[in-house]
């Protein structure tokens, strides 16, 4: 009797050991260079690949890279204005953090990428959508940036949050990164 | 008898495996821009917020932003002066990683956190005092800038440690991050 | 019976859970900055320092980091001999992320390590290479920058993989950072 008790409790205990580190991988993406955004979808659809769970959670400066270039947003402010105008828009528009060197070494990767048969940002992104990524955006980032969720490019259920989300799936992720 | 001693003994290894990874945030912070200094201390608060315990390392170029411009550090040979002139003066002087563009971005960036309620980095900081998060700084940068101790801010639990002390508090969260 | 079926269960579960996390730390090191890589072997030296296995995955910027100036990769083609050209040849040549201000910055810091006793970037793989930190380097950056394996520094064990080997890796690692 006791001893089916101690079972059970362990039975429960071991399902929510389980249950708390889970075979998925989050991962907070925070910069805006092409080189860290192509690190992290790589990352990402490498880890879907392998059968994890995948979650993105784009904030700052990654967040304009997910802007659809064909899309405007409305009603902005001028500081929405000014942020739109001067971030890129969408992710052919990113740059390197090192060597941009006015266009040349970014142009100089992009096209060693497609000679070596290394997906670009955008077929990435997609890989990403068929691989079932989730991505979640930050909404202060969007907030702050001024970019309205109408000018993101469409991405099946992507979904604005805080930071609360994004640590109640780090939390029971079994790898997390900030990148 | 036997199944008792088994039962146990799982029983024990069931307890070591929780309190091997505690509900538990470890972070360190190496950036000294007020981007990812703000991010760090958004996971922080949120975090806490949610019931978490929260670690913060703070080493490399965040290291000046936890200085009290209203302090000095006594004693201090020619590189510790250089650094301290050419390194921020604490929460209020750090800048943006990009659009900094002699200020100006820095200071559109705070203008809308204002307008948007976003609290300032000197506000966070307060905010995860209050929160209990715990902050931990690198002695080998502060040896390396020359810091002294005495011009650091005043926060309950401050500690000066080794990457070891990191390490410890990391080993046992179920989220570690390097910002 | 059935008691001693389950209890055989939960032992085996039991070991899954451990060895779904070890003692072990896995780094993607990204950053070719002098002041990233050295907090990236300042932690993996004090992990194994602590009994912990950690692997170093170097890939993107970090990779000409690990490259040995005394050697030279052959058959490059235009690109890659630009890259090569363009990129630093190994652990003496990479610079600061911030005040570099033309090598002033980071000859400063150098000098000031040399005074305080911190281990150089060269020392520093010495002491990683004898305390067995595993180093591995990402296939497709050697690839994309047109490094050849021959131009590499020895490193026992050094290993050329993919992403798939970061993530196995990282999966059972109880502490994983992104550099």
């Amino acid at each position: 009797m006791d001893i089916q008790q101690t079972l059970d409790s362990l039975k429960n205990e071991m399902a929510q050991v389980r249950d708390e580190r889970k075979n998925k991988l989050s991962m907070v993406v925070f910069s805006g260079d092409l080189d860290k955004l192509l690190a992290s979808f790589i990352i990402a659809t490498g880890a879907a690949a392998m059968g994890m769970e995948v979650v993105m959670f784009f904030t700052f400066w990654a967040t304009p890279a997910l802007r659809d270039k064909k899309k405007k947003g409305k009603g902005k402010d001028i500081f929405g204005k000014m942020f739109g105008f001067m971030l890129p828009r969408g992710a052919k528009k990113v740059t390197l953090s090192k060597m941009h060197m006015a266009g040349m070494g970014t142009a100089m990767l992009k096209h060693l990428m497609k000679k070596k048969n290394v997906a670009s940002l955008d077929e990435m992104i997609n890989l990403a959508k068929e691989m079932e990524v989730k991505i979640f955006i930050c909404e202060m980032s969007m907030d702050l940036m001024g970019f309205k969720q109408e000018e993101m490019i469409d991405y099946p259920g992507r979904e604005f949050v805080g930071v609360a989300k994004f640590l109640a799936e780090a939390g029971d992720s079994k790898i997390q990164l900030f990148i």
